[in-house]
C-alpha cells in the first residue's frame, strides 16, 4: 500500500507547524481501547501496555487508561472525557470492516468532522485482497472513510489505516486493535511523529539474560541497582526471559548515551558470559550471528523440543546461511534409522540419556556435513517421568569438531514451558561453545 | 490469618438482607486499577482481564475499566465518576505499605467514612511477619485501617486484607495488586459473594475458524449475528486467529446449553468445514485428534516453515503416537539428499514450486513410512522474493495413498506472519483432507 507512504508525508509537513507552540507545554496523554472482548476478559490489554511504554520511553506522561466496549454511546462519552482532560488521546480498536467497529464513526461525531471517502486507501485495500487473491467484501469500504482533515497512517499488515488528525489544541489517533497491526505501526510512524513533542530525551537499553535467576541476577548487581537515580537500571521477568533495563534522562542524545554506556560497562563486567544480546536481539539472533562471524555451521537433531529450535533459528533473517537441516526424529526408530544411533544404546541407556544425545549430535553433525551438530532428547510430559528419568529431564548435547559438549538439565513446568526452556538451554549452548573458540 | 475468617462470616450475614432488592436490577459493574507501573507500561494488566472473565462468567456486566496512577486527585476523581456509573466497583492495587498506596483512604474520603484501625487485622499481619521470621515493619500498621463498616478480606498470600464495602446502593471492593495475592481472592471470597447477585447464568462457547477472513466469515452469517441477541454470536479476530463467541443468558444451565447447541447448528450449517475446534481446542489439536480417530500417521518436510508445523504438532500432548518424524530441508542439498526431490526438478521449477513441494511430500511420506507426508516450501523474506516466486508465495503438499494434493498460498505481513500462516494453512489441510476420508 504505497499510497500512504506519500500522504503520510503531508503529515510531517503539517505538523512541524505545531511542534512550537505544542512544545511550550508538556503533553499529557491517554489511552482509550475500544473492544467487549476487553471487558469480557477475552483478551489482556497488551496494546495499552505497548503504547504506555513507548510514550513514557518519549517522555509524555500518561494520567488514565480506559477501556470500554463496542457500544456507540458509550464509546462516545468516552471519547467526550478523555478529550476534556488530554492533549493527545490515542485509541486503539474498534476500526475493523464490522458493524460493530465504531471508532472511526464515533470520533468523527466527537469531533465535529464529516467522514469522506478516501479513494486512495479504497484502492490500497482492494490491492491487498488483489494480493492475496480472496474478493474483498462490501464491508471493508468503511475502512476507507477519514474524518475530514484526517491523515491516513500505512498499515503493511492489514486493511484499516492508521488515522491521525490534529484539530484544535488536541491530537486523536486511532489505530487497529490487531497487535500485529498496532506495534509495527506505532514503532514505526507515531514514536517519531511524537518524538518532536517529546522533552529533552529519555532513552534506554534493554540487556538480555539467560543462565541465571532473578534473584541470583539481581544480587550480583544490588549495588547498581541502589545507587541508581538516572541512568537506572531496573530487573524485569518478561515472559521471554529476563531482561535488564537501562534508561537514562538527558537533554542531548548524546548524554544519554554516555551515561548509558558507562554503566552498561559495569554491568557488562559482572554479568558479561549471562548477557546474550542487547535491545531487539533474540537468543536465537545471538546465535545466527556468532556462527556467522566464526564462519561455522550447525544442523539439529530434535526430540522433546520436536522443532522448536530449527524454527527458532529459522525465524532470523538470513538464517539459511549458517542452517541447512534439521531433523525432528521424535520416535525412536527415527532416532536409529535416521540419525544412526545405536539401537542398543536406546536400550540399554534410554532415549532420554547422555548416550543417545551425543550418539544423536554426532548423528546430525554428519548427515548435516556442518561444523556443529546440536541435539536435545528429553520428557517434557505431561506423562513418561520415572524415577530415573523424571518428567522435565533434558540431556543436550553439541558435537563440535570430533568433540562432543553434553548438559543435563532438570526443567520445571508444563510441557510447553520444559520444551521452551529446553530449547532455550540448547540455542544457549551454541552460544556459549561458539564464545569460547 | 484466621482472623479473618471469622469476620468474612458477618460479611454473608450482612449481605443477604440485600440481596432480594438487588436481584430486581441488573447489576452493573466497573473495573479500576492503581498503579503509576501500569501507567508506565511496565507490566500488563492481567488483574482487570482475570476480573473481568470471572464477572462475564457470572452474568455481571462491565461497562468500562479505567487505569491511574498512585495520585491522590486523579484516583479520588476517578472513583468518583466510576461510582456515579456503577452499582459495583472493583479496584485493584494501591493497598501496599507504602506512602504512595493510596486506595484505602481515598475510597474512605470518597465514601464519607473514617479509618478506624481493626486490632484483629493487625495481630494477622503481625503473625504473618513472626510466621516468615522478619521483623514488622511499622508502616504495615496503615494495613490494618478499614473504612468504617467494612470487611476485610482474607488474604493468605500477602499482608493486606481485601475491603468490602456496602453503602446505599453501592458495593466498593478493593483487591491487592500482586496476581498471586488477587486471583485467590477473587475465586474464593469474590466470586462466591457475587454469585448470589448472579442473574440466572451466562455461558459462553468459543468456535475456531481458519481459512476464511472476518469480512467473509461475517457475510456468511450476518443474519444470525444481526437477528440474535440471547442466544448471542459475535465474531472476533484473535492472535491465534478468528474465532465466534456464542453466548447464552438463562435461569438454568440445562437452558443455555440448549440454546447454544441450537444456534450452534445453525452455524455449523455455514461454516462447518472452517470450523475446526471448540472452546480450548487447538488447529494442532484438532489435527493429531483427526489422524488418531482415522488410525494414520504423518510426517513432515518442512523449507520456509522451518520446523514450526512439526513443533506445532509436538506441543500436543500425545502427539509421539501419530507423528514419528520431521525433516527441515532448509537448503536445496538437503532436499535433494534426504527427501530426494530430484536436483533438475529444483533447478527448473525452483525451490518453492509445485512439483518441489510435491516431491517432498512423496519423499517424507517414503522416508517416514507413514499414511500421510505433508510438506511446505516458501517465500517468508524479507529478501528472496521474485516476479515468479513473490514474497508470500507457499506451496503446501499432502501425499495420501498415491495422491498428492497440493495448494499454492500468497500470503501477507512480515517473515514471521508468514511462516505462522503457512504453518496454518498446512495444518488446516492435513485437518481438510483427513475430514473427508
Amino acid at each position: 500500500m504505497k499510497v500512504y507512504q506519500k500522504i503520510y508525508q503531508n503529515i510531517n509537513q503539517n505538523i512541524n507547524q505545531n511542534i512550537k507552540q505544542r512544545k511550550e507545554k508538556h503533553m499529557n496523554a491517554e489511552i482509550l481501547s475500544v473492544g467487549t472482548e476487553l471487558l469480557l476478559g477475552d483478551i489482556v490489554n497488551t496494546n495499552t501496555q505497548y503504547i504506555a511504554k513507548g510514550l513514557a520511553e518519549l517522555g509524555i506522561n500518561v494520567y488514565r487508561q480506559s477501556v470500554v466496549g463496542d457500544n456507540r454511546n458509550r464509546l462516545k462519552k468516552s471519547m467526550e472525557e478523555s478529550l476534556q482532560r488530554a492533549d493527545l488521546l490515542i485509541i486503539t480498536g474498534g476500526l475493523g470492516p464490522t458493524t460493530d467497529d465504531l471508532t472511526r464513526e464515533v470520533a468523527a461525531e466527537v469531533l465535529g468532522k464529516k467522514l469522506i471517502l478516501d479513494q486512495s486507501i479504497l484502492d490500497g485495500i482492494q490491492g491487498f485482497f488483489d494480493q492475496i487473491k480472496v474478493p474483498m467484501e462490501k464491508s471493508n469500504n468503511k475502512q476507507a472513510y477519514l474524518p475530514e482533515g484526517a491523515f491516513p497512517i500505512e498499515n503493511p499488515n492489514g486493511t484499516s489505516p492508521g488515522i491521525l488528525i490534529e484539530t484544535g489544541e488536541k491530537i486523536v489517533m486511532m489505530l487497529p486493535g490487531p497487535p500485529r497491526e498496532l506495534q509495527p505501526m506505532f514503532d514505526n510512524h507515531i514514536k517519531p511523529y511524537l518524538n518532536k513533542y517529546a522533552q529533552g530525551i529519555v532513552k534506554s537499553k534493554v540487556l538480555h539474560v539467560f543462565g541465571i535467576g532473578e534473584s541470583t541476577m539481581e544480587a550480583m548487581i544490588e549495588d547498581l541497582i541502589e545507587g541508581q537515580d538516572n541512568p537506572s537500571i531496573a530487573p524485569y521477568c518478561m515472559e521471554q526471559g529476563l531482561i535488564l533495563r537501562i534508561t537514562a534522562r538527558a537533554r542531548e542524545e548524546n548524554t544519554a548515551d554516555e551515561m548509558i554506556r558507562s554503566l552498561e560497562e559495569k554491568v557488562q563486567k559482572r554479568l558479561g558470559e549471562y548477557i546474550y544480546g542487547v535491545d531487539h536481539e533474540s537468543l536465537e539472533g545471538a546465535v545466527v550471528k556468532a556462527l556467522k562471524n566464526k564462519g561455522y555451521t550447525l544442523s539439529v537433531a530434535e526430540s522433546c523440543t520436536g522443532g522448536l529450535v530449527a524454527a527458532s533459528i529459522t525465524n532470523v533473517p538470513g538464517a539459511s546461511e549458517v542452517f541447512p537441516l534439521a531433523l525432528v526424529t521424535y520416535s525412536d526408530d527415527s532416532k536409529t534409522n535416521l540419525l544412526g544411533v545405536p539401537k542398543d544404546i536406546i536400550k540399554s541407556r534410554g532415549a532420554v540419556s547422555k548416550e543417545t544425545a551425543c550418539a544423536m549430535a554426532k548423528g546430525i553433525q554428519k548427515i548435516g556435513g556442518t561444523t556443529m551438530g546440536l541435539s536435545i532428547t528429553g520428557i517434557a510430559g505431561p506423562g513418561g517421568g520415572t524415577a530415573n528419568t523424571p518428567l522435565g529431564l533434558v540431556h543436550i548435547a553439541l558435537a563440535f569438531d570430533d568433540k562432543v559438549v553434553h548438559e543435563e538439565k532438570n526443567l520445571l513446568g508444563d510441557r510447553n514451558r520444559i520444551r521452551q526452556s529446553a530449547a532455550k538451554h540448547a540455542l544457549n549452548l551454541v552460544r556459549k561453545v561458539v564464545r569460547e573458540q
